[in-house]
């Protein structure tokens, strides 16, 4: 049995002008051809820009690099579907009997997409300042959570930290060249770890911006060998 | 020598409370670390929105993997570049010494990358509005252009035109499997065209449901073998 959605909004915190869009929002398209595809579609580009420019505001030191990986850790399928979970989605979703059958309201993919709807049908019924103050309060937490947690950090601490959470020793730097005139040398850093096998290799106009921007792409290479 | 950027704004009518904001946009990393690397994260993230509400409402017949598929058109580092290079935005960079003598101010992704963070850098000192306007006003003649074209007619239209225009031999469409009580069926057609091998599968909740989604897939398989 699918609970009144209403129950939803009043969760949720948000109201429509035209309830249509809503309902639309929650139908998934084993209903048909009236489903919640194109509201997912203008739900993630809106998301994307509300947390790109969030995490651009909270992170005036990061560079594009880390605010690249800190929007990837936030908006996921597994954590869209986190939070609709925490919002029972599932138990408002309009699913065809296959779906109902199969457990499609459990599943991330639907939760998330459903979510990612939620978000597109009340930027067109409500405008992107009313969308922009939903999606920040959902992931307020979240956020909040990033300043707690070490990404104010720079790259070579939150690497070292790494390390020494994983009781292994601590990444070693070298330089391995340094070219240019006086007043514009430029210098190049190789970081190894007993981590993973493939070392980073990176340029700055310093030695210790060398070493940063290595670190940052050893956080990078840990981070997508999925250690 | 580079070129006076009050010129450039004129052109690109519009303007700053902080001009700082514009010489960042166009500045190169290559000229160190204060450069339009975050502000081009930035406008990535308000481009892909604006684009992606334009379509969903320029389109309202379309599905989510066609607007994905005008979007992805629309906007990737070619197109981008080329609008750059309408404004001669190139004149304008503010790059490294290694970059300008190997013309760097003509690489596409360094051009690209400039009108990201010029979009970015409005974003920040002028709102969303403006930046949406600026958006929507350098991209008016593709998204006219995108109403002229084909895009509004349905996919076996659009398959058959496309191998008309290559004079070869019409897509064909076999139903492969029938399933479901009366009312909820579900038809399964198989598409296939002399372009290329591959053939495409789809379910829809009629023959010719079925039959529109097949031939949305081989448009997809030809776009994707880049033929």
């Amino acid at each position: 049995m699918i609970k009144d959605s209403s129950e939803l909004k009043k969760k949720l915190r948000i109201s429509f002008t035209d309830p249509e869009l809503f309902t639309l929002a929650l139908t998934h398209r084993s209903m048909g051809s009236k489903n919640n595809e194109r509201l997912e579609y203008l739900g993630d580009s809106i998301l994307g820009f509300v947390i790109a420019r969030q995490l651009y505001l909270q992170f005036p030191q990061a560079g594009e690099g880390m605010l690249s990986r800190l929007r990837a850790n936030l908006v996921n399928q597994s954590t869209l579907a986190e939070l609709a979970r925490q919002f029972k989605i599932g138990d408002y979703l309009r699913l065809g009997s296959g779906e109902l059958k199969s457990g499609g309201y459990r599943r991330d993919s639907i939760l998330s997409d459903a979510m990612e709807a939620i978000m597109g049908a009340l930027l067109i019924d409500q405008g992107i300042e009313a969308c922009e103050t939903f999606i920040l309060a959902i992931f307020d937490h979240k956020l909040q959570q990033l300043d707690a947690d070490n990404w104010h950090k720079d790259a070579k601490t939150r690497l070292q930290e790494l390390m020494q959470g994983k009781q292994m020793e601590l990444p070693e730097y070298s330089l391995i060249n340094q070219s240019g005139a006086a007043h514009a040398q430029t210098f190049t850093v190789k970081c190894t770890t007993p981590y993973i096998e493939t070392s980073s290799v990176a340029e700055g106009s310093s030695r210790k911006k060398a070493e940063q921007a290595a670190a940052e792409k050893m956080l990078d290479l840990i981070q997508a060998s999925g250690l």
